[in-house]
């Protein structure tokens, strides 16, 4: 049988942005009403080399189609000085649930920069105004790039702002945007004025304070991935209507993990799970609502449903390199 | 960076079996002794398919070596008559633990037969008489070859004793082997009063009595590898020295799960686990000893060795497919 090998360059061409926002939005609603199967994460921790690896296996049942896979993914922070590597590498098995063929295998990578957009676009869609037309960026590195291109799928942005005390990574943005948008750089708090604004840092003292943020901006905190992380000041989440991916990575490694270990918040300052919302157990954006955050550490659902779109594009324009992994 | 891709023939090829052995016998020291990393396997069901998902993933260090990786490996008994396709396959990546780098992806079946057929001929090098010659085979089936590739490593095997009711099963395995070694057909009797006998069937009512059995030979239980499954009587396994390779796994799975789960057995009739052995914790087989049993249920630890001894000899060799994944 072939296993479709789909490198770093096929991922980004076949991971279509509409269709992933699609795709990860049906598995938030499968989580919500029962058709996942998402074992929680397993760590394997390496102190020696001051890194982990983490396996994320996971099924999903949308109405028309299914999905199962895994992606074995690290996080290394000492890569890019000792090894000019990246901190993060991903790589995902894609399986056929009815037979178990792996049916691809992709590069992580770029498919976790996908699905994690498409997350932010998700629940900027329903949490964000209507005629939101302004995005903010804090922090402009990798992760950055997807948001864009994936939010602009949801809502009909005109202006971004983007704010990073690194130059390069300001100018690159610009680069890569400034033909389609209007990009300006900005202080957090111009970014966090802005209709919709995502944070995507990896800091541990929060950047982004009250005064900061416009009345109405709906807040994607994207860093948070790991206990200690926190972007946002304890009382932006207080004060804001919190919506969060799942209760259980959220507490350990999300953006609440710090005031949920502090005490400052508890079950009671969250308003529901993003599943809950797509599915219309809970509203989305109301008039009664000022500040909106969605504090997202990504699912493997999301992985498994990103892959679907990215195989399924990739085999019908017959992309990507065919390989017999498993001879029978 | 480039990952090297190993089909099943790769991997057949490059696992060279006595270097496998070593690196499995590594591993089990290296588990004894609290070099590895292994959480537990994790399940993902998938009954309206009649199958599931299993992730396996590990960390291992041995002497002079390391490794990591995780197999990705599923159970799918209507694919056989359903879709002409294995009930079982597996894919595994193969990651260097400093850098977390994909150095191979290979295929997981093979594999797994490699690194069963090592942990069975590890087992028989501590518990079965010095100067065995004979093996008798119960099941042979595509995971019974590795049995006597694995063990002949360890004992100057001569004569193997192949019990199967299918014809063709029997004429298969006498075509390969007839050869090299003196292959007979035999009972089941015939094959356990042999001084080495793998059992290797997925019977669920055992088919090995205490009147089977040789008075000096050692069993290697290799069947079991789910609740229910059984392939020894109570009374063999009670009489027995038994060695185990990992308790959860073994009283979950393995082929003491069912005299546990009715309580004909506990943990008083464990003599201990294959690592303690091959660490000099405790004694192997000693002039006391009748009847001893390996009870194999298979370690992720397992594969991440045999992967280990693959991948460096494919690489040595520039053997495999170079595949650039992922690209950085």
């Amino acid at each position: 049988m072939d296993t479709l090998l789909l490198d770093s360059s096929d991922v980004d061409e076949n991971a279509q942005m509409g269709d992933v926002v699609a795709a990860v939005e049906a598995a938030f609603a499968a989580y919500e009403e029962g058709r996942t199967k998402m074992p929680a994460k397993s760590y394997v921790d390496l102190p020696k080399y001051n890194g982990d690896f983490r396996s994320m296996p996971a099924y999903m049942a949308a109405d028309d189609w299914d999905a199962a896979g895994i992606k074995w993914v690290n996080v290394h922070p000492d890569n890019p000085e000792n090894f000019d590597l990246p901190t993060v590498m991903g790589t995902m098995i894609y399986s056929d649930p009815e037979t178990a063929v792996p049916l691809a295998i992709m590069d992580g990578t770029e498919l976790t920069m996908k699905r994690t957009g498409a997350a932010a676009a998700v629940a900027t869609d329903y949490l964000a105004v209507e005629d939101a037309t302004s995005l903010g960026i804090v922090g402009a590195g990798v992760q950055s790039y997807t948001q864009l291109d994936a939010i602009a799928q949801v809502r009909d942005i005109q202006t971004v702002v983007v704010s990073d005390v690194r130059d390069e990574a300001v100018e690159r943005f610009k680069d890569v945007y400034g033909d389609d948008f209007d990009v300006e750089r900005g202080e957090i708090s111009d970014a966090a004025h802005c209709d919709i604004v995502s944070t995507v840092t990896p800091v541990e003292d929060p950047i982004v304070t009250p005064d900061d943020v416009g009345e109405h901006t709906h807040i994607n905190a994207m860093g948070a991935d790991a206990e200690g992380k926190h972007e946002l000041a304890d009382d932006v989440l207080l004060d804001a209507k919190v919506v969060i991916d799942d209760f259980e990575q959220c507490t350990h490694s999300g953006e609440v993990n710090v005031p949920f270990s502090t005490g400052v918040m508890d079950a009671d300052d969250i308003y529901g799970e993003i599943g809950e919302i797509v599915t219309g157990v809970r509203d989305g954006r109301t008039s009664d609502d000022g500040v909106t955050v969605f504090d997202s550490t990504g699912l493997a659902i999301q992985d498994v449903a990103a892959a679907h779109v990215v195989y399924e594009h990739a085999f019908e324009n017959d992309n990507g390199t065919p390989f017999e992994l498993i001879q029978t």
